[in-house]
């Protein structure tokens, strides 16, 4: 059994090239634009600058099959089980990035601190848990 | 363009009702087993009792129409666009847990608090950031 992720929207950033993305983003990484597809905008209604959400990607330019990785690419260090790992190369390349929300203008929302490649398919966005843990 | 979501395993637990599972894992939620398909097993090779992840699952009984939610299901509440919510149901239903590994007996890892209903599949496991950021 498989299932099909249709793609929210995409990323907007200046980033293009993977050698020279940070591998978090609190690691030097830019702020971006989010572009969501026409069809969710009542999804979005409610996100306000100053939120902090999850935002999941569709890493579409990662390997899938790899299973173990030198973390953060340096073999000088041992390979590591990729479930242990952050690595973009995975079977389900699924990213997972905690951004605030610095603006929103219609279908197109700013967020701080992306590490997420130009283009990058957008899978969903979730509040972080916490002081909006009841919504 | 669509991107398709190839499970690595799936969630064995007591909860097999929608109605009686808990909204988070850390809301009375109980332990429950992840069962990971052969072809993975050398990812799973550095997890250990005590860490602490995020599993991400496709919450396959969810819907995918759904834009807008009352939160917590409560009716006395305004619709909320469902991207600041956490509910299931949603374009693209990935669950998102952070649970503790409690035991690994080969393809089966054992983890606490898991609201996740019996037979979910399981999408990725990824370490929680932070002392693990590096890897």
């Amino acid at each position: 059994m498989t299932y099909v992720i249709e793609p929210i929207g995409h990323v907007e950033s200046p980033l293009t090239d993977p050698d020279d993305a940070p591998r978090q983003g609190d690691e030097g990484a830019p702020p971006a634009w989010l572009v969501f597809r026409p069809a969710v905008r009542p999804g979005l209604r409610d996100l306000r600058p100053g939120d902090q959400v999850v935002l999941l990607t569709w890493l579409d330019r990662a390997r899938r099959d790899v299973l173990a990785v030198h973390p953060r690419g340096d073999t000088s260090r041992p390979e590591t089980g990729v479930f242990s790992t952050r690595s973009p190369h995975r079977p389900n390349p699924v990213g997972l990035h905690r951004v605030t929300v610095e603006a929103v203008e219609g279908l197109r929302i700013r967020v701080s601190d992306l590490e997420a490649l130009d283009g990058t398919p957008i899978v969903d966005v979730k509040p972080v848990l916490g002081d909006v843990g009841d919504r």
